[in-house]
């Protein structure tokens, strides 16, 4: 049995719910999937100073979660936020949805684009598909203009948008596929698909999924030794002295009452 | 029970023993795995007439794959043989081990390069990179200069060799990581750690393990209806008129008593 | 005087008479032109199994084209079907189309795309853009969505779409080019042109004019001795027990009465 | 008189006199420089952890600077740590040294690479360079395997190791110049040659010089109502809703009593 | 003080006065700039025939603003003319807006394009893009149609198609800010601005003033013995023969009576 | 019969006789090859100041071969200096050899280099390369580091410098060919093959012949009304009040008794 920490990296548990209902079905048989969200950190992360205090918050759920027996974590914002320095706290693999989706819509199609939420996404999207290395597959980001807190409050709206400005911008970029650029839109696609709602007309990538699938293939190798990171370079951990300043200031960070979800 | 074939694109069985025997290890708990090979095809797939051979009995066999009930089938040498020809043909997925490979190197390192057999491969694996649109993240390509067919005979010098190569080959490139760039080598090596053998000091990516996790992946996402291709664009099928040729023209070859393995 | 071999790589004669009325008035004073088909394959190239099979056609006319003597080849079908391989079978030069067109468009002007047949070959084309190597210079790349098939019957409206589409692609990609991604698309705008119809407003390059100037000036290089291809790496030939593999699978193909055609 | 500020994220004021001393000799005759350190947070920034809580503070200082009256921030050290996300906060420009260094670098040479501290810089480095999208005139970026903290004890060692190591890195990758990738090394180089030491004999490029410079240019701009930065995408400012809960945020953090640098 | 020579690339003095008006303004408190204009050349630069006149008698200017004691040249034209081939000339910084604008474009927005004014300038300023390695931030070029000879004659047109233009190619490519690929262009709208007029909904930036603030910041260092150039590469300068070659040639330059002005 | 001019951008007769000696062998039966030099300016083109002028004579070189009915021009330096300007003046086709040789390459192995005269050429060459949009089949450029003046006089050292750093280089950047970087090097090597000379064991690949065949493709083209340039981008052509200016400018240009290379 492989743990899989799903982690909704808020300060609300609003959208535990909906990840739970729309992923699970498609867990492997012998797959224990938790979705979570984190404490103390604001519940909006679409701007930069929020998503840095939810990042703090992030590395302490991460480092609890390799404590508590976790096989994996994935971090379910397609901003991907803190997915990398969050490898170089823990030896079990972080898994964020973008990444993830990046790297498997090459089984979904010739090329692809992102659909994200709103406007403040679309060059950071853009950078992180850069940060990765993606070439021309990706092919373009484009936004629905929501907020995620608004997204869940009016859901048919949501799918409308999608099915609508996937075929649009799929057709100005290109690309063969759409991924949803947030973890949210897609699972309210997804919740629609499972009611039997009709699916868009350009195939559409969940990266919820994506990102389930890799981190479960993550977490086998990890169970069976196979799993490991590169130390000495970019994932190098901290020793010496600065292993000691790392412990004195994560010690520090779980002292403080500091809640920012107030 | 997910089932995957795992072809060697080889007119051997030579080594299928090895694969079996350095992968059935690392299998998901529900995965029934599969080691096969091709049949009235070349042995060798070095050289390109060959390998154009090998494909096509390749496709005939993917096809069979489908129509017997797996889930999905990995195409298991590193040129990717005829792997997205083949995405034409059927709807479960194909996987590649150096597509794969490329796809989840980001979790064991920050960046990688491709340790592969012979120096015929190190521009087609280069080529390869650019079609399957890696970035910067791919450093190079490297070969240790052996033909497959040997190898197999002398494991303890491939060993060798893919240890003190990959050490020299990461530091010219600058990579973090290495992906052998053979199955064969890559089972060797595997064998080899399995045994109890000291791994390199550099870590390295068996692609066939790569392979095998995304397949399953995959595989479970197909046997959820969570899989598909998009149809309209390079991996459409044909119809009409271009069905039936498609028809004709494989029942020829299934008829014909042709055998490039003689 | 140098004798080129334009094959058409269709299991028909259908193409044959147009390519010649377009082409052979453009050839240079000391060149010997031949037009010729392939047989026992399919006629259609337009999805992969198909063009495998016409691949392994073209491979031996390509073998049977340098024993008769010809001191170029060209392969006459925007997908360039076969020409790397082919390289590694003789020692002639070997020319597709699309590759000559993307190395001599910088003569027409400052940038170009390509307008090619079918939106199958929409991202096949963007690929052979990035094998190739082109960069910024090659814009995009469109299609006027006819199969090859049907355009021979139909050639005023063929016509009719390239000047329409043309000019829109043109504007939409910012090129000041287009290239004709199709042979058949070319040879029936051409026939146009030498029937006195009115050109496009954008300039528009001719593949099988610029595949016919490479191969001439190759062929006046191999006739004095001084073309040549690297055999160290990419394009290495076989040798000793893989020399031998290839002779008898050659032979094999030969002795079988596969045909394709029927 | 344009002020600006150049705060040393570490928590520290070990680096301050340095940078003065090799800093405030270079300012235009209208500039007023403040040489300033982060409190409250760890000393190192080597790790991403502990960065990660350095940025935390940096956000605060950078938002003090702007109600302070500065005209211009500069955050001096080559991670260009937090740089994108304090413009988010804040009106006033906000330069970082590794940036500077990229943009101004073809004035002092047709190419050029970085040399930086420790290996685990160099990748991210790297990174940077791409996600300022910068091509190919960055060549590389290496090593001289040094720890800030350790640096600043051993001058000569660190002027001896620059001169040497960048005469054989960038004859490596082929670069005209070097910029040092970090704020230290720079600035104990800069002594050296303030003390009449002999140069290296590739030229070298100091960040902090380019960011001061970029900054009094920026900061003149600011100045004279001719600075300011698009808000409608990546640098979009909360409002409403969002704006509340960053003020909340802000005030918590402000108020809690968090001091990782005890 | 510093003293600064913006040259007006072009042989006549119409544009030195809105140069001036436009700029002067915004110069920091210790800089003496001066807007010239040069001698015996074409009068418009939009052709590469006549560009390359001017930059024969822009080569000569240069030479003389270093013999005058210039600390840095400004050349004022978007099509940055002889600045490369200048700074083998002399020891002063030779700075083109352009260049500029891409250098300083991050700090107003997280993408940019520019918006020229002739046709013909697109693909030359996607060209220098290239050159200056500039990456995927910066989006696109286009242009308003106008040449610069009418511009001066019709400002309100030209700024209500900087206004219009701006917004819609900025929409085209994605881009967050628009750089004004003209100097006199952004002159106008400069000049449109400093009289009360409504500004572009788009961020735009105006060369100029970017051209300026960098040139002051080389000066300063110039001034202060901080800026060289790498002469081992491509901005060696000629010594020995080539240094005699040199100095004869710019000799018999000088001592013709060529006019191509009259 | 084509008529081609093979320029030597050169003030000097120095090199027409062995590029001559070097190239007629490889014309085609129907071609007539003159090889003829400037008038009237600097002899040597390695600095960008002579370059310059050098230009400016050969623009009306250029104008000239086309009133003289020449079907072709090769500028024969791998700066290809002038060669985009000069297609501005004139209808007939513009070659140049470094141009020509990228794009004729991927003919001669799968990726190739370039090996030039002096180091000053390196980035020079590097930057063209960028400018012709050539991707990665163009691996580095490196030099031999020799003025183009002193090689004519010792051509045997030139050869073993071809021969040994051709090696070197083409293993340093993992390149199958390499192309000689300056046509007097590369007329040197072609004397020395002509001579029974031992080829290098690296394939080297002649500027000069590609130029030629290039030139010769073209001519037939443009004999046969085939080959045309866009003239509403990059190669517009001055109309108006522009083509005067250019008439005027060019009148006053050829009136001057300006002589450089006296």
């Amino acid at each position: 049995m492989k743990r899989i920490n799903f982690i909704n990296p808020f300060g609300t548990k609003a959208y535990d719910e909906i990840i739970w209902k729309t992923l699970s079905n498609y867990c492997s048989s012998d797959t224990e999937l938790h979705v979570t969200h984190l404490e103390n950190c604001p519940s909006d992360i679409d701007f930069f100073y929020s998503k840095h205090m939810i990042e703090q918050s992030l590395y302490e759920a991460v480092l609890k979660s390799e404590e508590a027996g976790y096989d994996a974590v994935i971090v379910g914002c397609l901003y991907d936020p803190g997915v990398r320095a969050a490898r170089e706290l823990v030896d079990i693999p972080i898994v964020g949805p973008l990444e993830a989706s990046f790297q498997t819509a090459s089984y979904f199609g010739h090329s692809t684009m992102v659909l994200t939420d709103h406007r403040k996404a679309v060059p950071y999207i853009s950078d992180q598909a850069r940060l990765n290395a993606q070439g021309e597959t990706v092919r373009g980001v484009e936004a629905i203009d929501w907020f995620v807190k608004d997204m869940i409050n009016d859901r048919s709206a949501v799918v409308r948008d999608v099915v609508e400005r996937s075929k649009v911008a799929a057709e100005r970029f290109g690309a063969e596929t759409v991924i949803l650029g947030c973890t949210i839109i897609a699972a309210i696609y997804q919740e629609h698909l499972m009611e039997g709602g009709a699916p868009s007309s350009i195939p559409i990538i969940n990266p919820n999924l994506m990102a389930l699938k890799i981190a479960e293939a993550l977490a086998d190798l990890y169970k069976n030794k196979a799993y490991f990171i590169a130390r000495d370079g970019f994932y190098m951990k901290p020793s010496g002295h600065h292993e000691q300043e790392f412990r004195k200031a994560r010690k520090i960070w779980n002292q403080s009452a500091i809640d920012f979800s107030k």
